[in-house]
Formats: structure tokens, sequence, C-alpha cells
């Protein structure tokens, strides 16, 4: 008989998942050679695959229907298209509306698609997260290619193993982990943007530098003024490296489905996420994420020994990327830190921060001095006054 | 700047987690300490537990919901109960409503668990596999406890990593992978259990002795007379053995999520889940794959030099525990094959069985010759007359 049969078993064990990270410049035309690299299927056999794209990227980019029909029709042995591409609302209005995923659902079913089926979903990061959900959970997980049309997307939340929509007036309530089959960093897909969301992804690109690379936070400080002025030469290998560093935490941080109390990424977020609403999400999350970054860094430097010339630098690459440092919110300081106990609540557990000792040296605190937090905010006003910020928000 | 950051990314990486099985007598009473060493919680706080129980298994123990919640009560430090104790409709009735699924969600909410509180769910597999579901949507995923109720729940499904709801006619539709904080296989649950429940989980240990353990398989046929008259000291231990082979091969299997293509735990499926519906469900999923176990174990014998005396003394095990081996639809053999497409859909690719060149050694086929698996049927249809098996159904 099988031997050690006991009355208590706990087994750790590891669930192998490769996750692929491609960037490229035109994937529909000179590079579509990556996207097909990406459909596997059996010998002898087309990949079925079933495109989901967001209506504003459709509109902003009338060829976009017809180039992903294109690429289909140019490959009929290897990629077999499941369906007319799907239209779907970019924005919360995807997250927020039920009966969408309900649609998403039946057009998956309508077509049969199984667990070696492909949904490849081009969008913002909410039309990510809602549709990469539907991948999730039908059949128990449809391989899900995501091409993020924002700096954001491309940046951060894209790379990520999360998806979710909203439900009982509460954001991501509904979601999964749930590893991608690919995520495509497209160069061309990025061309339409506002200016505005343009620059939104870097305050994510310079969170993960001052956590993981004080080297590529030196050079963003370099490359700020030129990102500012959308120089792709400048902005793409940003764009790659805080891709890549996102990566790389989540894969090789030990923690990729965030049963841990600690979550380093989200550095700067607890006041951002609540700067969001608090605006009625007049800023946008990158925006916010700017400000919670320079809160947040200004703290550790009154607390925790980060240098006060590093934390001058982080405000000043910050505000050369045109992003803000200030809101006339942040006076409203006691809701503000209704947000750490939202926080608090999201994690479940302990309330845990990520502070930082110096550029690349983070770690973990579980209480905060709401004195020094005003002071910070304070400070970060201050600055932002003192530079002329007023005007950068719009 | 960071190195390594290339158009082409593969990382392949792994999940962390932990299954925890354990096996008690009586969980809600002598044992509880079983119960409260799983529930972890912050320092000085209690677990939020919030119960869900099958209707069915409310009514076969009256005193169950005021045992849990007398539970509770002996432990006011230790767990803090999350509301009522709810209960839910058993079998296919909860997976096939949409509209409990809803419920469920708005329950979690309402008493706003978080991703450390836990939903300890008491049912056969149905009810455990739809709270699952619900339980792994909600915030990304609540901690999990089963306590399967049926001797298959307890020995296979139970100890499983996926759960799910039918949708669109379709069983299973709509789920996720998603690894249990525990499971509890407690003695004291299976009291109420029907004689036809009761032996419906053997033919799942026999089909995991003949593909791991032939030590076991002797065991069971040496068992098999005393487990069909529930003598829990011979049924027990088989019960454990085949929980802790299936927890083995899922969590040291090498592939837990089903990414792959064979699903060696399927052996004898194919037939198994096209007699369900061919029956009406008039045969049990226990039933189904004792028929399909001793299908597939003939045909093994037949084409793949799996011994004769062997094939025999599984059939005689079977018969034995009280198992069916025939059913009067099997004459449709056409009917049956569909069996085969279906089965290859559900996963995706090409069609995988697997069969055994002996007890223990299982291997992969990817063709049938329908001819020898007509032959196959009929010998056991033949094997099943001849030992007056038309009785044992009822």
């Amino acid at each position: 008989m099988s031997d050690a049969i006991q009355p208590h078993v706990d087994i750790p064990f590891s669930v192998p998942f490769t996750h692929r990270l491609r960037f490229t410049a035109d994937v529909l035309g000179r590079d579509d050679e990556v996207l097909l690299k990406l459909l596997e299927a059996a010998p002898g056999e087309a990949a079925r695959v079933q495109f989901w794209v967001d209506e504003g990227m459709a509109a902003a980019v009338p060829a976009l229907i017809e180039r992903i029909e294109a690429f289909c029709a140019r490959h009929p042995g290897r990629v077999a298209q499941a369906g007319n591409v799907q239209l779907v609302p970019g924005g919360e209005a995807i997250k927020n509306d039920i009966h969408i995923l309900e649609r998403m659902l039946k057009v998956i079913n309508h077509h049969n698609l199984d667990r070696r089926s492909y949904i490849l979903v081009i969008g913002g990061g909410a039309v990510l997260d809602a549709v990469g959900f539907a991948a999730a959970i039908a059949h128990r997980g449809i391989r899900l290619i995501r091409f993020p049309t924002t700096t954001l997307g491309q940046a951060d939340s894209g790379v990520g193993v999360k998806n979710g929509v909203n439900l009982f007036r509460k954001k991501n309530w509904l979601g999964a982990f749930a590893v991608p089959w690919a995520v495509v960093n497209d160069e061309a897909l990025l061309a339409t943007l506002s200016h505005r969301d343009f620059l939104c992804g870097f305050s994510e690109a310079v969170k993960v530098s001052l956590l993981k690379d004080p080297a590529m936070f030196d050079q963003l400080c370099r490359l700020a003024p030129r990102i500012r002025q959308r120089d792709m030469t400048a902005a793409g290998p940003m764009i790659r490296a805080s891709a890549t560093w996102h990566l790389r935490h989540i894969t090789q941080g030990g923690d990729p489905f965030e049963m841990l109390e600690a979550r380093p990424l989200d550095y700067g977020h607890w006041s951002a996420h609540k700067l969001e609403p608090m605006t009625d999400f007049e800023l946008r999350h990158g925006e916010a994420v700017s400000i919670g970054v320079a809160i947040d860094t200004v703290y550790s430097s009154l607390m925790f020994g980060f240098p006060e010339a590093d934390a001058r630098r982080v405000l000043r690459c910050l505000a050369d990327l045109g992003l803000p440092l200030d809101h006339p919110l942040l006076a409203n300081t006691q809701t503000l830190f209704e947000g750490l106990e939202e926080f608090r609540q999201h994690l479940g557990g302990r309330l845990t921060l990520t502070m930082l000792h110096a550029i690349g040296k983070p770690f973990e605190i579980h209480e905060v001095d709401y004195d020094a937090m005003s002071q910070a905010i304070g400070m970060v006003r201050e600055y932002a006054h003192s530079h002329g910020q007023e005007v950068s928000v719009n």
C-alpha cells in the first residue's frame, strides 16, 4: 500500500507557467511573424483566434479592424479568425456593466472557443481587465494575448497576472489571477494616444525604477524632457525597462498571486487609489500615482533616511515628465488618510506599505505617522507650487 | 540601466501553493482543534468564517447547523462567524442556476469577506464546485475550506484544484483553477450517505490504484466485500489512500492546472462522461466510472498487453464493491463513441487517452480502434451478465 498516508498532509507545490512578453514596432504589419509564432496550434491546424478591440481605439485607428482581418487572411493556414472582430467600450464602462461580461461569454461560447483557442484583446487597461476575466473563467481559461494600447498598460498593468470587473460598486471585486499567454507591447498602438494619456505610464516607470534600479532612475531623469516631447527613442526604452521590471518582479518576486502581505509594486498607491475617486476620476491613475510616489518618497526622506537630494530629484523627474505633483483636494488630508484603511482592507490582514531607505532599497512598514505624512504632503505641494506645477494637470 | 531587456522575453516561473489535507473522525466535535489550526488569523484576531451547507446534508443531519454554531461559540477568540449558515441546493441544481451564483456573491459582499477570510463549504461535489467558484472570483480568491460529504468527494474531486458551474447547458463551462486552502475529509459526514452513494467513491479508488499503486489495488480487491458492507475500518483507509494519491498526482504530477494534453486521472472517463447524459443521469458519476474503467482495462488487455488475469481481477473488484459493469445503453456503441470526440473537444487539441500496459504502468494513446473497443465493451457486458451483475445497479 502507498506509503506516507497520514492524517495531516501539507503539500507545498508549484504551478508552472510561462510568461511571454514581446516588443514590436508594428505587429499587425511588418512584425506579424512575432504574433504568428505566439499562436501555437496542433500540427497541420490553424490557431483559432477571436479578436476583441476597444471601441475608442477602433475609432482612433479606422484601419485597425481591416488590418486585423488582413493579417488573418494573409495566413490562412496558421490563423483561423473565430467570428468578427468584437468591439467593446473602453474605460470603467466595460468593467461596471455586468451585461458586457455576459455578452463576452456568449460570444466565446457561440464560436466554440476551447482551452487551446486564443482571445486577442487590444485596448486600455480596463478592456484588458474585463476581457481577460471573461477569458479566464470560460472553460477555466482560454489563452489570452494582450495588446495594451496605453503607456500605462505597456509599462505596468498589461504585463500583470490579474484581471477583474467591478461589482457592488467596488473596483475589481470580481476577478481572478490568470497568467496571460502573451503580452505584445506594440509601439504603433501608442500613436493615437492623447498627450495626457501618453505621459501617464511614466509614473509607474519612475516607481519601479525607485524600487529596483537606480541606473534606470538616472536615465529617466535624463530622458524626462524628451519623453515629455513624445520622443519615442527616449520613451520606448523606458517603457521596455518598466515592463521588464514589472514582469521580473511578478515572475521572480516569490508572490505572483499576491498571497503575502507586502505589495512592493503598490509603492505610492495608497494615496493614489484614494485620490482617483476623491477627484471623481478627474485625475487619471498615472497622474494619481505620480502624486502618491512623490508623497511616499518625501515621507521616506522625513522618516527613514531616504536622501533629501534624491527626493528632490524624484519630484523634479516627475515634473519634467509633465506629471502632476499636486491637486487641490490634497488639502483634505483627513479624507485622504481614509485611503490607508481602505488599502489595508483591500489587502486583508495588516496594513503593509512599502517605503524606501534609498533608491533601490525598499522595505515594509505597518504604521504611519500622520503628522509626518501631513508634512510630506505639504512639502510636495510646496515644491509643485514653487515650480509652477498647477498648470501641468491639464 | 537594467540588463537583459530584449524584444522577446519568455519567462518560465512558478506560483507557490500549499495544499492542506486533513482526515478526521468528527471535526465539528472532538477533532475541532484540526479545524481551528487551519483558520490562521493575524495575532490577536479571530478568523472570519462563512459557512455554506448542502441543503440535503442539513436535512439528513438536523443537528449540523447547531453544531457549526456551537463550534464558533466555543472559540470566540479564534473564530468569528460571518453571518448565518447559508443553505444551498445540492446536486446539479446549484450548478445550473446562475442566480444562485449571484446570491453567493451578494452574501460574500454583504458580510465584507476579504482575501484573508474563510469560506467553509460542506457538501457533495456539485456544492463544492459552485461555492468554490464563487469563492475563487470574489476579491480574486477567498480562502476555501472544503468538507466533502460523499465518498466520491473525499476520495477524488474534493482534493482537486478545480471548480465550476454549468452555463449554456454545458457542464463546467464557467470555472477556474483554484487551490483550496484546505480539504477536511471527516468520517462523520459520511454517516448519512445512501448505500448507493457510499459505494460510488470506490470506482475512483480502483482507478487511481490501477494508475499508481499495485499494492493498493491488491488491498482494494481483498477489502472490497467489507467495503460493500460499509465497514469503515476497510473503507476509511481506502478513501485516505485514494485522496492521497489524487492529491499527490495533482501536486507532483507536473501539470496541476491541466495545461498539457494528457489527463491520466481521467482514465476510463471518456465513456463515463458520455454514459451519464446518455442515461439521463440515472447512472451516478461513480457508477459510470466503474463501467468506464472496466472497458478501458479490457481494451488495454486486448491491445496493449495488460495481463488478462489482472483485467479479470479489476472486473471482479468492481463487482465485489457493488459497482455496476453494465448498462443497457452500452449496446448503443455509436452514440457512446461520440464521447471520444466530446472528450477531445473538452481537452482541446488532440485526443489523448490514458491506457495501461500493466497495473501502475499507464501511457497515452491518440487513436482508438473502434472494433477492438466494441469487443472490449462486449466482453465487459458478458462478464457482468455471467456474474449476475444486472441487479447491482439498484
